[in-house]
């Protein structure tokens, strides 16, 4: 029987890992979650897997749900319930699930606390990834990731050494707007934007996708968690999203991981991890039935977050806190209808500029400049 | 220093498997190999590679050898060279490059004499796959696939669980006649029928490609080397070559190995597992210049001899042996002119049809089974 801890239980990630746990409840139990302000999810959670904890984002809100469940759980609130969460001491392993860097603190705890990491949570790795990845080397902890990429990475690496590796080749399905050139991009909605074609996910990063900025920050993760320069991590287009991502070792051969899109088998596996359990599905892969598999380069011009993500990545320092910050702050303006989708782009390419990056900064300086560039964003939008 | 010994050093994989060693001179070295009647290139190799042993198939050709090379090099034939080769006791791995089932009896040896086996002799394992696997596990001895689609399976298990394994897909060029109808299958030739749209390989396995024996052949090889049911075993057209084959586990997750079509790369990987060295490639694979993989269902009407293969697999005992060595049979009179193409599935539905399988046939059972369903095909053509 697995421990687990789950960070973020009411996002889309967060939801179907409860799912994984249900499907699997002589594997795994669920010893501690938070949520957000989703009380009634929260109340759900606590009746079907009874756990020792559960923390919400408001004091007033664990307060109602303590005076529910009085000598039941343990209900705490803010960045300290987070933190309890992350490193509660039943837990065995921690997936971090929330959105955004507040994910940060209670990851870096969870890895002192030697918890394994299933991490969903790409905004720790990209404003932070040295510092989550020294710290999991020092004390001898996985960091397993979620991401349907990265796991497909990490899977095709079993078995493989690290010194092999010739490039890794992470596919972009395109996003919602795949098919528009720059112009027809000027008047896009936040509905055109939400409808993604091949996954069922959060707001955030089905507006990522559609900007290719969730690309440039998977490649960001790629490298801190597969430790290699970015000139060995390559972008591919591929519309299908049936080859989730590929290793290319320097005998030429390539190793890849497929399946029908659905973020159950990489959070399953990450928590499954060596073994792998049973995931009953109606959708296996047929590659018979899909008949064909498209490919193409990524275009740069087009696509001019993904380029962002490399310059910020080779900058390196706090830039990439910057780019994640930015593109947060921009993608919350463009939900709110106050920025076009275009000016996503605008925003963060102007946060980038004038940044001054500090180099392997301290987890201070990274919260520092985080703070600093959405206040910078929201004045310039303010009024 | 790995050393190693090669028998059928002068057929295509022979030849590829030396063009591996001249790559890596630093990490290999030949101690021992078998040509049949091509003593020039037994020459070259020796004067190359200055090998211990090296075994011919004429006792005439081994007079003229050891007479130029008095000293250097000890000369032997016939069967019992071939033996001497692959029990070398200097060799640490023998590759088992030779044509049809005279393979069978060498590579037993070798297992007892505890020697790593890197196998492209298919019909060693479709004849006897049952005491080959079985004499590897008491003898503690590895069997590496180099087929390409073997080994894209034996890489995509690397690190996993036998037990995990929902299928294996191997995939299928569908070879040089891939595009015609049955009606467009009576009048091809010989001429026709060498030429392999991506691969390029041996007379015999270019005739197997093109009837789809080579992949029923395959299909047998691979139950014999994963220890898998033909249930568990599929086969799927793919045109371009490019996916080699791939493994779908119980949690639908599928691993792939993908390259460029290149023999030398599943070669070079049975030699340096679990280790990969360096292949320079100026052809490696980029999916975004094919633009399109192709995936279709396999017809098991349009290529006949998939489903004789299938059958003869699930029927077991000798009737894999009789598949084998009708399909050597009539591809021989086939490449002689003197039977059609079709004919070809016509002489090996006859040969099982008559014959009457024995269960866990031993070694004496193979070779007669085998012997004597040669004998009855050449009767039938004879005059």
């Amino acid at each position: 029987m697995k421990k687990i801890s789950l960070m973020g239980a009411s996002g889309s990630i967060g939801v179907q890992t409860l799912n994984v746990l249900r499907a699997h409840r002589d594997s795994f139990t669920l010893v501690a979650f938070s949520v957000g302000k989703n009380i009634d999810q929260a109340r759900k959670i606590i009746e079907e897997f009874s756990p020792s904890l559960v923390s919400v984002q408001n004091r007033e809100d664990a307060e109602v749900l303590a005076g529910e469940y009085i000598g039941k759980i343990q209900v705490l609130s803010g960045k300290e319930g987070l933190i309890e969460t992350a490193v509660h001491p039943e837990a065995e392993l921690l997936v971090n699930a929330v959105l955004g860097s507040v994910g940060l603190e209670p990851t870096l705890e969870a890895i002192k606390a030697k918890k394994t990491i299933a991490i969903a949570n790409k905004e720790t790795l990209v404003t932070a990834g040295h510092l989550v990845m020294q710290q999991a080397a020092e004390h001898g902890v996985t960091i397993l990731p979620v991401d349907s990429e990265h796991s497909a990475i990490f899977q095709a690496l079993q078995g493989e050494q690290h010194k092999n590796i010739e490039r890794l080749v992470i596919t972009a399905s395109g996003g919602s707007f795949r098919d528009l050139t720059r112009s027809e991009l000027e008047n896009v909605t936040v509905k055109d934007a939400l409808n993604h074609p091949n996954w069922s996910m959060g707001a955030k990063i089905t507006i990522d996708s559609a900007s290719m900025m969730n690309k440039g920050l998977e490649v960001i993760e790629a490298k801190w968690l597969f430790d290699l320069p970015y000139d060995k991590i390559d972008v591919l287009l591929h519309r299908e999203s049936i080859i989730h991502s590929m290793v290319e070792f320097h005998d030429s051969s390539v190793i890849a991981q497929l399946g029908t899109p659905d973020m159950r088998v990489p959070i399953q596996y990450a928590l499954s991890y060596p073994d792998r359990f049973v995931h009953k599905s109606d959708h296996r892969l047929k590659l018979e039935e899909i008949g064909k598999l498209h490919f193409s380069e990524m275009d740069f011009n087009r696509f001019r977050c993904i380029d962002f993500a490399y310059q910020a990545g080779r900058t390196g320092g706090t830039m990439t806190t910057v780019l994640n910050a930015a593109n947060e702050a921009a993608v919350a303006l463009f939900l709110e209808e106050k920025i076009s989708f275009l000016d996503i782009e605008n925003v963060i390419e102007k946060a980038m500029t004038v940044h001054d990056p500090i180099q392997n900064p301290d987890l201070d300086s990274i919260i520092g400049t985080d703070q600093e560039t959405r206040s910078k964003i929201l004045a310039d939008f303010k009024g």
